[in-house]
């Protein structure tokens, strides 16, 4: 049993080094207790899906003091709208190699 | 309460319609019952996370005919690897307007 959060967004026009903190976000996020694993995709709209092995996981990284200065940022610079979703996985299957 | 689909894709490099396919079936799944809403991004990693009502919902917009028909061209032809998970929201906040 694991959780999702579904990150969708829509962003603004400004760049202000968006790509360098998304990158640097994500490879933070990979070095916290009870990560699991990210997708992103971007077009008109912005999909980010983390994976975590716990609700406790999914609070600890979000009150991270550099994840909460890119939050920050995100609302008054980058993001002119997004929502959080927080999901317990129930139930997932696959096809195919990776 | 509500649930989402969560499918995340690696596409081949055939496109044999893929593009009206994907459209048609988004279409169909927004005038199934318990359809809430659908999101999709794709760069190198597709993302499409739509949400419904109910796991019957769910199971019976699987089952239907057409998204069937799809879902086999899909394996045949259109993915090399997708993964489907089905989480139960439990929690959500956004910021901004869309």
């Amino acid at each position: 049993m694991y959780y999702a959060v579904i990150f969708t967004s829509k962003r603004t026009s400004i760049d202000d080094g968006y790509l360098e903190m998304a990158k640097k976000m994500e490879d933070l996020a990979k070095l916290q207790s009870g990560f699991i694993s990210v997708e992103s995709a971007r077009n008109e709209t912005g999909i980010t899906v983390s994976y975590w092995e716990s609700l406790e996981a999914i609070r600890n990284w979000k009150s991270n003091l550099d994840h909460l200065f890119a939050q920050e940022k995100g609302k008054s610079i980058w993001y002119s709208y997004y929502k959080v979703r927080i999901a317990k996985v129930e139930r997932e299957y696959d096809f195919g190699f990776l």
